[in-house]
């Protein structure tokens, strides 16, 4: 990590001029926090990526067409949980346009400086009384404390909110980046893949604050899987309201800032992995000597999303077998004579499996101490000649995922 | 089916002029059968299809080899079971080209007439002095009772053999068509994905065969999915060694013997999914109105796919929202607002759950006895203004496919 960084436990109320507030609106059972607003006390430019879904929820058409309207004067952010709004035709489109006037009409502001955000389950419609009475009750309650809460209430079926803050120090001044993401399936990286609500007391014109987000996006939230679905939903925002009085225009800043954000989303994007559903490992793949990125993410991602080798890092088997058969049917051509293959737990590099396509003398205790590891590395090298790399970080498909899913909606 | 057809509880021994023989060679523990040969009395055009994984298993190199310089004379299948001789490097290429000289000279043929489909754990080398005195053995006892022990050689994780035969009388004559199968992981449509035999006792030359084989493929084993994951061994042959006199090449009788071999492959990829690893469904997924079949295919196939949609069927959960996402993480473009959704236990469209993107006003109780059953359709209608069309058969994602897989080694 860049020295100039110090990574703060904060929230997206830590950067100046955010508030937030979680309420229990009475979509979960039992009083459980499923609605939080985050508003700036100045106009934000707004940055923002979704879903690549074709199937997009009503909150992502909603929003797409707000920002492309107006992305330097948003205000809030209203997120609700346990209801995707997905699949609700033109009855949940009104029903995120009318959530963005409630909150215009709440917070004093315009219907289209507000952003909405919607996660749980699809094909039901939003209890829109509900959600009314908790945005004007939420509007009384917002402060800075509220951060940490914000971030439970968007949760799903996460076991934890995630959230975290940067400050970094620029050439002008000191700013804080915050976020918060939730997760904890659909997660396959094709984009912003769940939602994350990122803020910043930094200026920033909006072309350079989407550029940044790109770049961060595609280092972070674009290297995880967890079960190769892409929700309905994805959307990350990075909202940027000026309060610091420090600008982010100079190549300088905008490389520091760009640093900072990057390792924010990184961070943010491991926490979803980690709390992945059922997830009992954390394994990082990485794909070396390929002749391009995108070759090598392909193979990555294939491996990371294979049933039968997710089953493998759950029974703590090294079956690096199924690591080569998932790569090569990637769709991405090499020589199966040529490929070498590592895994270990502090470096990548620590045991040899197969050498030139051929397997090693490892004694398997060795390669089994490695798999029964709560995190670990695995390293491919293509040798196709060229020299590109990727990296991506995955879980294990345990019992405990089945469970979770078979039976979500109860 | 077409009524020229009588379906047997046939195997690869039920044509004229093929025997077979299963033998206990100490591949698997415990005296399990683990070495099946089948064997033509005289020489056999053959057509096959191997796996499209980059890496590739020993034998499908030998094999792809042998059809290259030979494909009018063959004489026998050799196949284990418990070692899939991939990745194995060179040490495991000259292991099966041994395999086929030791079965040329217990059988008195050539080498070159030889083929070798090894199934199981990858990586590990082949012991080779138990496969030799497996197939000495072997040769001694073949007969043309042994079909159905045959089929039950080449399982791994299968629960039981998957074998069929098929008589069509074609204007010259009779003919028959026997296969046997194996699956029941690492299944996905990527060609022939898995292990398959056929016989037949017609006439045919190998350019018909070659036809015949990739159209019936293509509308069976390349339907089915378990996992998703494609293996490094998959290979059909199919055998046809002309002893019954009738010949196949009028057009007439190529496309009733074609007819009957569709259905003879469609009916042994269907025991495939039906025997998937932890599998307690059979579910049909259809979709329409697709501008090219290639579309239609590509979300079907995503839909099969889907842990989320899977464990969904394994918790008998009708959560429907779960297909429109797959379908929409597909790639394939369509409009969310024109689909129709249905989903049947007969028929594919008793029961209409999405209509112009829309959810009905179905009860949910209706849509969970659909879901309950052990067999239901799925029929998603894209509305895309084309008429093209495409089915895909798979099972559900369950405990027991976890458990399975995650100590497979062991």
């Amino acid at each position: 990590m860049n020295e100039m960084q110090i990574v703060l436990d904060g929230t997206v109320t830590t950067p100046a001029g955010f508030t937030a507030v979680a309420v229990a609106a009475g979509l979960k059972k039992e009083n459980q926090l499923d609605l939080a607003l985050v508003v700036a006390d100045t106009d934000c430019s707004c940055a923002a990526m979704f879903t690549k879904n074709q199937v997009v929820a009503a909150p992502v058409i909603v929003d797409r067409e707000t920002l492309a309207a107006n992305n330097s004067r948003l205000r809030a952010v209203v997120i609700n949980s346990k209801n995707a709004n997905a699949c609700t035709g033109k009855p949940g489109l009104a029903n995120a346009r009318a959530t963005q006037k409630m909150a215009a009409q709440a917070l004093g502001c315009a219907a289209n400086q507000i952003l909405v955000l919607s996660t749980g389950v699809i094909g039901v419609q939003l209890p829109m009384a509900k959600l009314e009475a908790g945005i004007v009750a939420g509007a009384k309650g917002l402060s800075r404390e509220n951060g940490r809460l914000a971030a439970e209430a968007i949760m799903t079926t996460d076991t934890h909110p995630k959230h975290l803050a940067v400050q970094v120090d620029l050439p002008g001044g000191s700013v804080t980046i915050g976020g918060m993401a939730k997760g904890a399936g659909m997660i396959h990286p094709n984009m912003a893949t769940m939602l994350a609500v990122l803020t910043t007391d930094a200026a920033i014109e909006p072309d350079v604050l989407d550029g940044l987000l790109k770049t961060a996006v595609n280092q972070s939230f674009n290297r995880i899987s967890i079960d190769g679905d892409t929700s309905t939903n994805d959307t990350i925002l990075l909202l940027a309201n000026g309060v610091s009085g420090t600008a982010v225009a100079d190549p300088d800043s905008i490389a520091q800032f760009g640093a900072a954000l990057n390792h924010l989303c990184t961070a943010l994007a491991q926490l979803i992995v980690r709390d992945g559903e059922g997830a009992t490992k954390f394994v990082e793949i990485q794909v070396t000597g390929a002749n391009s990125e995108a070759e090598a993410h392909q193979i990555a991602n294939t491996i990371a999303t294979s049933p039968l080798v997710k089953t493998a890092f759950a029974g703590s088997d090294a079956n690096w077998g199924r690591l080569l058969m998932a790569a090569g049917r990637a769709g991405v051509p090499f020589d199966q004579t040529k490929i070498n293959l590592w895994i270990g737990v502090q470096q990548p590099d620590e045991l040899q499996l197969v050498a030139n396509g051929t397997p090693t003398e490892y004694q398997e205790a060795a390669a089994a101490s490695v798999f029964a590891e709560p995190e670990f590395k695995i390293l491919l090298d293509l040798e196709s000649g060229g020299e590109e790399t990727a990296v991506v970080w995955t879980t294990d498909l345990s019992h405990d995922y089945v469970s979770i899913n078979a039976d979500y909606r109860t």
